[in-house]
């Protein structure tokens, strides 16, 4: 039920995975049941989904709508029959592998690490998200989790961020630079400078400070950082930047008479629905944070991400890289 | 001496710049003395300067040069003959109105502090820089001057972007808005949230949080945001990931056929170059940090910058403009 576009979106989202997920895959839809069933009766009419869809839904009443507005501890506790809350839950139990959603970011991490808990070792979690470029993607994290960071937060964003890079994008061995002022080690604030040291010794493939402009260049011609690491405050000013890019280009490219065929064809890949969601990092489950605005690509989108965190086992694996370094990182 | 593309450019620039100014500006070219003439010799021969050109430079010999790698207050004290020091003592003396360099940036805020010296109350001084957009460019600072601010530090910012886009971009009462995660005040990290209080009774046309994506919007349809304030952290990796926007997407953009001819026509007012120059704020005078790779056009451009800053006397305005709240900020 969350989301701008909810729950026409999600409902919309979810039939396009089933069209191309094979039939093993069922996916529940949780919200206020008689308009999902009201929505869903509309969109089945309408589009061509496989025949099979409606079998392979299944709706869960979750009465409690969490506003955008909301905030996130006061809503998850006292709104527990939200779509958010109920959808964890089933999760948490075993009875869902994942959980999507478009609604109130603060009130989904809220409920994450009260429902899934938190690995071991961590104190809060972080969001991963994808930066496109023109060679390949990159990691940008946290992307808005944790505002004041620690180095040691940091050091923890490194090793998740290095899991996320090996899982979700296929990166063996990731790349992990640490956005600063400057290359040298001396150079940044007081937690950046020292998360550099943290780093040197953490058993990751760290090539130390990189800064702003090495994010679209891969840090080189001769280099390519998969993944960047930075507090929640820098990497959310940055991502809400980097949104806003394309659509002052796309409108000054229009003017000059540049065809949106061409700007299609030029910017292939460079839409952000392409990469759906950002999971939420550190809790023991698959927790996928997607925009409020997404579309029903978007849904889709974050449906695959969330559906190879599973088959990596993701989760599992963050769980066994943070209890092997317990204890050295602090 | 500065910058990578010391002697030529700077003293190509000069050249444009007093082809373009009236004949009581003159412009003194400080550095290795024997090294300049000779480049000027060859400029002269070559290209079409005004005629008096000539007499309208003056070498001014500085032996020592300081390197881009060197340290910031070593290079200062240890080099007291570099066109750094020596440029800056003849703005202090009064003996030159402004300063430009594209030299080593962390020396030329050292020496600026030391030599032009700080205004009262202030801690530090910010690199103000503008970002291009899709309407009118808009100031961000800091952009690195300062990587740990206090709420207090930002908020001097803030009177200095204030001044800055009175002066420098002719906006009459400029929006200032604060950098943040989100619009609620409640939003962002310590120092921010604290700034946010200081920032609403301090006599600024304040417009409140805004975010990431509101740079290059102005932050929304019916509102220009001038300034926006930020810390030297966020600031420096901001603007840097902005300069290698443009690269990139020329590059997509030249690979599906748009021409050169339609890039310039679209993305015109985007070229870094016509900015020219970053006036280090705070200090008691006109010290215009400019690129290393600053090109002729940028130099004329950062040269432009300088006179604008003298001839709306920019300098005694932000002094009084910090004078009248003294006090009220700590």
């Amino acid at each position: 039920m969350g989301g701008d576009l909810a729950p026409q979106a999600p409902i919309a989202g979810a039939l396009l995975a089933l069209a191309e997920l094979d039939s093993r895959h069922l996916i529940q839809l949780v919200g206020k049941s008689e308009t999902i069933e009201r929505e869903l009766d509309l969109q089945l009419a309408a589009s061509d989904t496989p025949r099979d869809a409606r079998d392979r839904l299944i709706i869960v009443d979750a009465p409690d709508v969490i506003e955008m507005s909301d905030r996130p501890s006061a809503a998850v506790r006292g709104k527990p029959n939200s779509s958010m809350v109920v959808g964890l839950k089933l999760h948490a139990a075993g009875d869902a592998d994942g959980f999507i959603s478009a609604g109130n970011t603060g009130a989904q991490m809220a409920a994450s690490v009260v429902l899934l808990k938190l690995h071991g070792g961590l104190t809060r979690p972080a969001i991963a998200t994808v930066f496109p470029t023109a060679r390949a993607p990159v990691v940008v994290l946290d992307a808005g989790a944790n505002v004041d960071c620690s180095a040691v937060e940091l050091l923890q964003f490194a090793r998740l961020g290095s899991v996320y890079a090996e899982d979700i994008l296929q990166r063996s061995n990731p790349v992990i630079g640490l956005l600063s002022v400057g290359e040298e080690p001396e150079k940044g604030n007081a937690a950046v400078k020292e998360a550099h040291k943290l780093l040197q010794h953490a058993g990751l493939n760290f090539a130390g400070n990189v800064e702003g402009r090495d994010i679209l260049t891969g840090g080189g011609p001769n280099r390519q950082v998969d993944v960047f690491v930075c507090d929640g405050f820098v990497g959310n000013v940055l991502l809400k930047f980097y949104e806003s890019v394309p659509e002052m280009m796309f409108g000054m490219m229009r003017r000059t008479g540049v065809t949106q065929q061409l700007l299609d064809q030029t910017f292939k890949g460079f839409d952000y629905s392409d990469y759906g969601g950002a999971p939420l990092l550190g809790v023991k489950g698959v927790s996928i944070i997607s925009h409020g605005s997404s579309s029903p690509r978007a849904i889709k989108n974050a449906i695959g991400v969330a559906l190879r965190a599973i088959d990596t086992q993701m989760v599992d694996h963050i769980g066994r890289r943070l209890e092997n370094c317990t204890g050295s990182d602090e």
